[in-house]
Formats: C-alpha cells, sequence, structure tokens
C-alpha cells in the first residue's frame, strides 16, 4: 500500500484571556497578528523543506519567546519579588521522550534548555539553579535576568501588588496596560492567562509540541504551572496527538488536560476535536479552569479550542498561507 | 437503595527494586515487614475511627518519611552534591485538589508541605525555596538538612559516585551495605527505586493518594521525578482510583502512568487490576521503565502490581489484619 505523505503543519498560541476593557487599538491588534504569522512562515518553511515536528516547535517557541508581546522569555512576568521564573517543555511524539525545566531566571531559552534536557540527560524535568546548571554545562546562553524584564510588565505588576483581587484577575488595571495611542491590546493583560506554545506535524508523519512561559504575574517564587509538566500543558504521542495548553495552570494540572485530549482519543475512540472539545468545555469548566489548548494529530487534523473570550493563535499548513486568530 | 458502606481500606509502598545479591538477612527483612505493619495499623486506626482517606494517607507517609528504612524523609538519599532534595505529592479524589512540593531540603515533613499547598494556597506544584519559605510560612518545621542524612545513605553516595555505573544501577555496591550481623537488606539498596506512598479508601467512599522521595542517589540537583507531579508518580479521582507510583520517574512521567491507570478505567471500561496491570507490565517495559505502583478504586479493589523483583508494599483492610510483602 503506497500512502501519501502528510500534508506538514504547524500551530502555535500565544496566550489565552478575555477582550480587553479598553477600546482595542487596531494597531495593537495587527502587531500581534504580524507576530504570529511572522513565526508561522518561519516553522512552516522548516517543515516545508523536510524538518522535523521537533525543530517546528522549537523553532516556533523561539521565536515565540524572544517577541515581548507574550509572556515567555524576553516580555515574561513578574514574579511578586519582582524576578522572573521561567518554565518550558518539549515532547516527541516519536519517541514520548520529554525534556522541561522550571522556575529558571537567567537561561535565555528555556525551550532550548528543555530541549536539552531531553537529548542530554536522562532526566525529564530540571529544576531552578540544577537547570540552570545544567542549561550552563550545555553551552546555552545565560543572561542577566534583567533581559526578560519590560517596562509593560513591571507596570502590571504594580498594578498586580496594589490590587485586591486575586492573581489572574486584575481586569481594571488593564485600563492602563500600554497607554499608548494606539490603544490597548486584544487581550486584557490583566488577567491574561499567558503561556507560549507549538504542536507540528512533520512529512514522517510525526508529531512534537512545546510549551514556555512566564508564569503569573505576581505569582509566589517557587510556583510551577501547567507549562512544564508533561502531561498537564504538554504532551505528544504519534498514536494520538500533540498538545499544548494556555490558561489557568493550576486547573489543568489537576485533570493532566494535554494527556487527557490523548488519552480519550486512545481509549474513548474520540476524534482529535471531540477530546479537545470535552477537555476545554467540560472538564476544565467543571472545576473553574479557564483556557485553551492547540492540538493536532498525525492525520493533519487540527483543534484550537478556548473556553475564554480570545486566543491568540493561528496555524499553517505547507503550500496554504497561514491564518491567525485572536477572538472566536 | 441503601448502600453498604464500603469497607476502609490502606495499602503502602516504599520501594521497588532488585533482590539483593549478597544473603538476605532475616532481621533485615522482618524489620521492614514490622516498620511497614506498623504504619499500616496507624492508618487502618484512623480509618476504623471514621477518618479521612486524605488523613489516612497523610499520616502513613508521615510515618513512612520518619522511617530511616525508606527514601523520604529522614533516610533520603543523597545528591550528586551531597545534598537532599526531596519531593512529594497529595491528593483528594473527592475533589480533585492537589499539591506538591519538589526539591526542599529543610522541610523536615515534606508530605505535610504537600498538602499546606493543596490547603492554604491556590498552587499545586511549589519548588526549592520558594516551597521552603510557604512551608515555614505556614508553621511547618524546618531543620537542618543534616537531619535526613544517615551514615547507610551516606556510604550508598560515595559507592555510586565512584562506580562507572548509571545513576541507577550500582548492583555490586549492595554487597557491602549495612554491613551488619543481620544481612542485606531484602532489595538492593544500590538499585533500588525508592519512594513511599499510600492510597486509601475510607468509610464515605473517598479517595485519596500521597507519595514522597528522596529522588535517586547521586542524582544531578534539581532533578525532580514522578513522584510531586500529578498524574505522573501520584493520582485520585473517586470515579476511577487512587495510584501512588514507584520507580525509575522518567519513565513514569513520559507515559503519565498514574493518570493513565484513571484513564483507562474511565474511557477503556478496564477493571482496576486490568489498567494498573497494564500500565506497569506493558506501557512501561515498553520504553524501559522499572517499578511498580499501589491502586484502590471506590469499591475497594486493590491492585499492587510490579515488574521488578521486589517492592517493598502491604495494605490494611478496617476489620482484618495488615498483609505485607516483598517479593512475589
Amino acid at each position: 500500500m503506497i500512502s501519501t505523505p502528510p500534508v506538514p503543519l504547524i500551530a502555535i498560541h500565544g496566550g489565552a484571556g478575555t477582550i480587553s476593557r479598553a477600546s482595542i487599538g487596531t494597531e495593537q491588534k495587527a502587531a500581534y497578528q504580524a507576530a504570529l504569522k511572522d513565526v508561522l512562515l518561519a516553522a512552516q518553511q522548516l517543515l516545508a523543506a523536510g524538518g522535523s515536528a521537533l525543530d517546528a516547535v522549537s523553532l516556533a517557541v523561539d521565536l515565540l519567546e524572544d517577541c515581548p508581546l507574550f509572556n515567555a522569555g524576553h516580555g515574561a512576568v513578574f514574579t511578586h519579588d519582582e524576578t522572573h521564573e521561567l518554565d518550558a517543555a518539549v515532547m516527541d511524539g516519536a519517541t514520548l521522550r520529554a525534556g522541561a525545566v522550571a522556575c529558571v531566571s537567567r537561561v535565555r531559552r528555556p525551550l532550548r534548555a528543555a530541549r536539552a534536557v531531553m537529548e542530554r540527560s536522562e532526566h525529564v524535568l530540571l529544576v531552578a539553579a540544577g537547570a540552570e546548571a545544567f542549561a550552563q554545562a550545555c553551552g546555552l546562553e545565560l543572561v542577566d535576568p534583567a533581559y526578560f524584564s519590560t517596562e509593560a510588565r513591571r507596570a502590571q505588576l504594580q498594578r498586580a501588588r496594589s490590587s485586591d483581587a486575586t492573581l489572574l484577575d486584575h481586569d481594571a488595571a488593564a485600563l492602563v496596560f500600554r497607554p499608548s495611542a494606539a490603544g490597548a491590546p486584544p487581550l486584557d493583560e490583566g488577567s491574561k492567562l499567558g503561556t507560549v506554545g507549538a504542536v507540528a506535524l512533520d512529512v514522517h508523519g510525526n508529531l512534537a509540541a512545546a510549551t514556555s512561559t512566564g508564569g503569573m504575574t505576581n505569582k509566589r517564587p517557587g510556583r510551577v504551572g501547567d507549562t512544564p509538566l508533561i502531561g498537564a500543558g504538554t504532551y505528544a504521542d504519534n498514536r494520538t496527538a500533540a498538545v499544548s495548553c494556555t490558561g489557568s495552570g493550576e486547573m489543568f494540572m489537576r485533570v493532566v488536560a494535554a494527556y487527557d485530549v490523548c488519552a480519550r482519543m486512545a481509549y474513548a475512540g474520540q476524534s482529535l476535536a471531540a477530546a479537545a472539545q470535552e477537555v476545554v468545555m467540560q472538564v476544565l469548566p467543571a472545576i473553574g479552569g479557564r483556557g485553551g489548548l492547540i492540538a493536532v494529530d498525525a492525520l493533519g487534523n487540527l483543534s484550537l479550542p478556548f473556553n475564554t473570550e480570545g486566543m491568540y493563535r493561528g496555524f499553517a499548513r505547507v503550500g496554504e498561507a497561514p491564518q491567525t486568530a485572536i477572538f472566536r
């Protein structure tokens, strides 16, 4: 039997949340969509040239980490102690190999550190100083923590600290966020559930997933969310799907959200769309979980569900124009 | 319909591994079994008095952490840097609430810190210094890291460091472990995959799971295994099962072992025994995973599978004598 090779596909997200209460700036909206499109084009090109799903998600998350619009790498949010603690994970659906780092403050590209853990250690998860020492030993770039800081994120921390609201909800604060002539960003920065992530299918039929985050503004130092936890925020298995999540991390951890999509496909025979939809629209809301996920299967099916008002997202199949979206 | 309340049940484990190559000491074997029995009796009494599954697993793990025979709390193994880094997690099957700490060095009872994270924070996982600061703020006892050290574990580190073998296999070393007249411990301390854990069903039909560990002898600082990761080493859901794992943590993480047992029951309609058996005897060995798990469901079914030569384990139903075992 001669089978047609799959059409490679990359999908990305840049966080989910509520629509900004301030007037949404047209320029801001265009800036987010342009940033997403640039990332998609680069990963699409890599896939078109026969590159692996693993390399495609790694490249996409690298670029998203570098972009200050998103809460990962440069532009990461601040902890309560005015520090940055970054988490990232990557998983290879062909081998079930995985790597992750959590609570790193000086690794310029956390996703590359996660991939080094996968490829150059016997471990899956390294945290804090031990993770940084490993990254350094691998020759990865370390930076002064100030590299991650942006003025917009610092202002966000100040508002969160002075607010009585919970860590996740500072809606009023969004009114003064990024007070430029261009208007507010499309999703309320005060309540956005930030992460970046990517899932991909390559021409060989392999799947991969990667996720990276700065966590929650004003978070307690040492808090680790779903992003770097294999099965919670990130999972990939060629037999089912590659999944990257974004949202209120604790709830995604408690229901093992990313792996649950795969388990529903494997054991209940659900389609990718049905599995992803049920996790995001039923399982998570049942315990108050907000956010979304991106998922792709080995047939090239794609699902990008979210239960918030918006999720920065996009996808690109090889040979087709990239598509980006923010709201429903 | 009048339903009979379930008979409460506690099950515990103290690590899995290969049989010691040295002559197994009868006294040593008796000491391990007596330690397991004492823990079971205490938890059984709590359950008989109407105590919750959550309190029963918390008590059992407290006691296992205090016992120097097992690799958790006092008696934890050393990292490569001759420090201790302890991990623990707890989950309540009635509410899907969960709490965990990783990489703590000064918290006397890591499981209590995990429970405090569950009950007194918005988070699920706190690591390293942030976790210790939280434990301290909660009034939990901090100790000098030397509290966790035992001479036997230090000798184990020296042999691991001087060995060319991998982190997990130092079988020859076992020949000189605990060189007392009583002979060697039943499972090879050089290659034992250590953790302690408990699962329970209470009279209200609620399930809970808890796991605690010192990790692997000679491990890289910052390494976090499956123990504190919800879904990997620990999971509980009243609708399916409570599960606590022990073994080569990285493999348990990659297949999300604890949650996989529950997912097979929920989505494939497998029995507890079939689900636990498949994960331990097929899914884990397929990627080289060694170890076992203990699992209980809401009907009082129990499964204690392991793919190594032995696993320190035991269980006690209210009204029946506790049972303990080490080998098959």
